[in-house]
């Protein structure tokens, strides 16, 4: 199986960063968590990457309900969103497919949770291919 | 397969926890994120759970690899690990299994990197079975 939601959107790092936060929001994740690839990378290992940012996104609800299905479940949360740039002009943005969550617990009852956290994070992806407002 | 490494000690969360994050960094993984799971779940949804606190665990230079080998890696890293009280005296720490990294990609080319990761996080676990320094 993918592991992954991805799309590829024709908007600057910054602007489809900004983009990715709101649509979560919009979506009803929290992002609890926001790690910048990049200038980790550089600070530890004096390494260049391309721009690239992980959130941690949490829907509670959902990550209540798993954790009162699988008790290790927080292995797997939060949902990953990462953002990267590929040049100027084109970016990467892409979900953890909720999906893997069933497939690595071998935990059938977590499906509704996998389900819902899937269609909410396809959702706010899709939403980024959209004119971005003001263009 | 199993995706976590686990261990259950016989010491209250709030040592558990310290000692986790002493055990870690002395294994060569930085925290980047920290996430309160009880906390978060009282503010957002006012509802209790035992304390439980997830680490997001880099290692920089096997990150950096990994990033090198599956563009897409991000969405599985850091490696989380989990410390979950079970009551008053005992508490568990687990840590995701690296070699998830693998079966997930499908890309064999990160076992290496998986294999040391996840040596050093069994590691900093086995650690904390050893008996508390002054007790």
């Amino acid at each position: 199986m993918s592991y992954a939601l991805t799309i590829t959107v024709c908007r600057p790092f910054v602007d489809a960063l900004a983009a990715t936060r709101a649509s979560l929001a919009d979506h009803g994740f929290g992002i609890l968590t926001e790690i910048d690839m990049q200038a980790t990378l550089k600070a530890k290992l004096d390494v260049d990457i391309p721009p690239q940012v992980i959130f941690g996104a949490c829907r509670p609800p959902l990550a209540y309900a798993a954790l009162q299905l699988e008790p290790s479940i927080g292995l797997l949360l939060p949902c990953n969103v990462v953002v990267r740039s590929l040049d100027d002009d084109w970016t990467v943005v892409e979900a953890i497919d909720p999906q893997t969550m069933v497939a690595m617990t071998g935990n059938d009852a977590l499906a509704a949770v996998a389900n819902e956290a899937g269609q909410r994070l396809a959702a706010a992806l899709d939403t980024l291919t959209h004119a971005p407002a003001g263009s």
